[in-house]
């Protein structure tokens, strides 16, 4: 029985990333990844109406979602679910008949939320609903109206400065009614009913980054942790921002104290290092997990909680307060593509999608993984030679840091200190500390606490 | 009732500092505080006599006081009020009957406390009763021998240098007899018994910075807060430095538990940043409050506590330790014109006085005003823009500082956070966060903890 | 009887190392030292063998000492005390009968511990047995083989290189038979039961830094500390590196409790500025007062504890965990001299021995010294000048360090600080603290606190 759990144990060894690798390569997932994207990244997304359900749809054949519709007026805490919005075509002609702003050549070019209109303007009647960056004279801003009926639309500073005084046509051929939210949810059962949450928005019409690297990511995710055995329930949202979160949080207060840990993922596909934004709680287990790997692969040290960026707003209000926290790479609004028509399929790269889900694989890694063990051995060194774990005269059999972790892991291996403890308190990396902790366990050097799968390991 | 508590509050929003702002403006603020230390200046101070007499009597028509006088002999704690000291004139004359050094042009001229003396002396004779500062050659020192009777002058190395070998007459028209140390004391009640005690040292002869900056701001400061409904107590001593505070505490023992936070004020008025010493006890109340508003003033972190300096090493000894820090500028012996004749008139600014002045009522609106509120809706964030909160498409309602202000208040306020936490935490200005919570109060979205006027927002 | 506790409490003050400099000019202890390093640098030690009975019995007429013998074979937690080896002779001639590598020449030329062989080698059959610096060209390796029988010499790359295809004729004149693992031990009583540890390395064959520096510090640190009134039993340790260390812990678990204080001493004769290495428990009072004398020695931070290094692993193992910190100059394996014939007399300094000594009596006198006093007028300062502790007019009787020294200890001797606390807080050091501290006592200004000797002063 020691004999099966030792087995057991060991195939468990950084089993999420690990079993990735084992079904495809790197380069080939993020083919897969971009590729997802580029489908998906002509719809026109908005808080509610067809491009929502035309992406979840797509997303579905990715990994199987439940997708909810909560009709419009439904009360969300403070909030009420909006009318649905739907659009089918835009534009301002000139004179001649020409379109020169047309939704069909950019989604960003129409007010997200804009009610109908059609009608006959001159220019000066016509500025107030026309929206620009002049910084950015090259490039489309990305404005909404959700909570305010109104339309406009949104063109480059260039676009603008080349329009003459003349006599506009403008339509928008756009419904807001009466119908319903939708989100995506897939729900993956693990050997505890306690969860890990997974969020992203599907809000954002034509941007890659921000977020369609997300909500991909997580599907992709999704679709590999299915196929695996797992200790942790991951719950996936696929949900509008703000409007979204607080309606799933609403509709699933019974479901909150199950949650343990939790990430939002958002703007994921960038050339900017991975960053790591701590919960509210600050220092919970998945502050810490995101932390160490983040740190691992960028070397960026954790963004602390602010009240402010996606939808980490709402899992980390007072009331809710979860530890969730955020994984992105350049922080949005830092970047100058950020909200804008240069946020495209340029802007995002294959293997900065793949390296972020694999990261996303090593914090769950942790969180699965992370235990607490018991020196077998405690007075002195074990004789490592003995169990040939040391080298002898001629260099080392083992690598000097799986050396080093093995001694770190023996001294630390007081019931007081995790896995996590130790890769934190030695500098050495969990996947070390984790792999040189198999070896003494293989040899009865070390044996599990009681306290096994204790989930908060400070 | 709710309404009228919301006006009160409301009203009550940074009275201290901007009810100043609303009776005269800083600049006219500035010139009376430099007025009244010009006046002051060539008064000859000491720690008993004449001199802080008239010194009291002038305060005394900024701001009414209690005047007392404590025998010589009275025993307090480990001390003993020593004989009062009176001086009308002094001088060396050479030879030629010339006053070469006369305590007329400046009574730094003798040493304080010196005993009366008439006499012939020879350059030599004279020279163990001579002190100057050989490395700032034109300034005359500032000495004192309180506690061992003897005699001197103090003159520049210059002047000491141009003595030419000669006889020289020596006559010191002073008398040191039993008498009384006298200080002041203004007691302002608030709503509160509970006390915040403001302590500047009177005992310095023509010195502009070290202390008639202290006094002065602490007897304007006593005036404008008469005016004001206040819920602290706020008492304001005015003694000579060491044996003055030591006297008030032997003679006041039953009022120290009332003293919940206390500002030493001395050096206030030369062209250095604001600085704040931290309270024996280090992180209380008044230490944070203080450090807030200097931070934001100056950026000058707080300086750690040690035994030395002014009166707040009798408040922080260790069987008084009342919270109890100093606000300064340039710290006390840190700058060369320290306990010279160049701290004069023209080391003073009269804009840095008024800007310390309004510093210390900036650091009472936080003691009066911080409070513990509670986020009436704590599940998502509430939805600003039903409130007028938020912005909508084009540009903000609200400036930037105050929307971020608004999600930290609703984020934080758990009944764990202050506005002084919450303020801390953000990096935003105590002044904008209260305003942000006013708003957020004035749309029943904040609900005042029943812990209200905690005093300690630790 | 209070006047008797006084001059005990005087006559004790900075007793060791003060002590130590009425004897002898720390010249001529400099002189003392890197003489018996001398004289036992030739000797070829080992874990077990004459080698070591050889030093030890040197030692012993320094400060004489228990020698124990432990059977080969004896368990020892999870190890077992291995062969005793002896060596007389090891050379590799070549045809000509020239002794190419010998033994005779420096006994690092043998692998510690190698089998007896006597053979024929053609040059490629011996490379498997040479060892070699190949990036220290002129340096010969030091290198063991203690747990794997096996036999091998090491030279220098240089004279690697040097050597032509030839027939080599090989002799080792080993033994590798039962005996036993001898390590010397002294006990110096003090008044109480409770112990400071000092363990040192004697296994290293010549090699004069590592760690003859640290044995014959710690034989002539016995020697004085016999000499001496002492609170705290002292007992040194002179063991074989790991399994001595093992041996003794094994032997004498009952002892361990008894324990609390502890330094590893190695390293300690060359040139670099001197470290300590915290021990396990990080902050405990070893660490606090080794870091405290070693920051005013030579600025030095701790270092963090790691479970490498010497005989601290053992000693600070999960089992066993004592207060055992490491004090050397600089850090084993950061100095190139680290494990080669380079590590010789040359590389260390008689000055430096010295020092090293003497900062291990200032260790000890903070540990014997360290008190909690209470302010006996702790309302207000008392009146320094009163008790001729305060200078009057013209400058000051105290040093001003002495002077600032006296402040701190009255604010803080509230019972809740340490000398030791103090010092730390004041960045002054504790010999200064503790002469402030005497001449309060002596005044009847501090009075020891009935917890007199805490141990930790956390």
């Amino acid at each position: 029985m020691v004999c099966s759990k030792k087995q057991k144990w060991t195939h468990k060894l950084r089993m999420l990333e690990d079993a990735y690798r084992q079904t495809v390569t790197e380069q080939a997932l993020a083919q897969q990844l971009f590729g997802s994207i580029t489908d998906l990244f002509p719809i026109c997304r908005s808080i509610t109406g067809s491009g929502v359900r035309e992406t979840l749809s797509y997303l579905n054949r990715i990994s199987p979602m439940e997708i909810h519709e909560v009709p419009s007026g439904t009360e969300v805490f403070d909030w009420v679910i909006p009318k649905e919005w739907n659009i089918r075509d835009a534009y301002i002609k000139d004179s001649s008949g020409k379109r020169v702003v047309d939704f069909q050549r950019s989604n960003l070019h129409v007010v997200n939320y804009s009610t109908p209109i059609a009608g006959q303007f001159s220019l000066e009647q016509l500025r107030p609903h026309l929206f620009t960056l002049p910084d950015q004279p090259d490039l489309i801003p990305y404005r909404t109206s959700y909570y305010e009926e109104s339309w406009g639309f949104c063109l480059s500073q260039n676009q603008l400065d080349a329009l003459p005084d003349d006599e506009y046509e403008v339509f928008i051929d756009a419904s807001l009614e009466p119908g319903s939210l939708t989100y995506g949810e897939i729900y993956i059962p693990g050997k505890s009913e306690e969860e890990v949450l997974i969020s992203c928005h599907i809000c954002h019409p034509s941007m890659a980054n921000d977020n369609l690297s997300g909500m991909v990511i997580a599907a992709y995710l999704a679709a590999h942790l299915k196929s695996l055995p797992l200790h942790y329930s991951y719950r996936f949202l696929f949900v509008p921002g703000t409007i979204g979160s607080i309606t799933w949080l609403s509709l699933n207060e019974q479901t909150l104290p199950k949650i343990q840990h939790g990430l939002v993922l958002a703007g994921l596909g960038d050339p900017g290092p991975l960053t790591y934004k701590r919960s509210r709680r600050g220092d919970d287990a998945i502050d810490r997990a995101a932390s160490h790997i983040v740190y691992q692969q960028s070397e960026q040290p954790p963004i602390e909680f602010s009240p402010y960026g996606y939808d980490e707003r709402q899992y980390c209000s007072p009331g809710v307060d979860l530890p969730v926290g955020r994984l992105s790479r350049t922080p949005h609004g830092s970047f100058p593509e950020y909200h804008t028509s240069a946020d495209n399929l340029d802007f995002i790269q294959p293997k900065q999608l793949a390296d972020s889900l694999m990261a996303c694989l090593a914090i769950f890694d942790i969180i699965e993984q992370n235990r607490y063990y018991i020196n077998t051995k405690p007075m002195g060194e074990p004789q490592l030679s003995k169990y040939g774990l040391y080298s002898a005269t001629g260099g080392n059999k083992q690598s000097p840091e799986i050396q080093m972790a093995m001694l770190w892991v023996l001294n630390l291996s007081d019931r007081k200190h995790s896995l996590l403890d130790i890769a934190e308190r030695s500098g050495l990396s969990f996947e070390t500390i984790l792999l040189a902790a198999q070896k003494l366990y293989k040899h009865g050097l070390l044996t599990p606490d009681e306290k096994l799968w204790r989930h908060n390991p400070k």
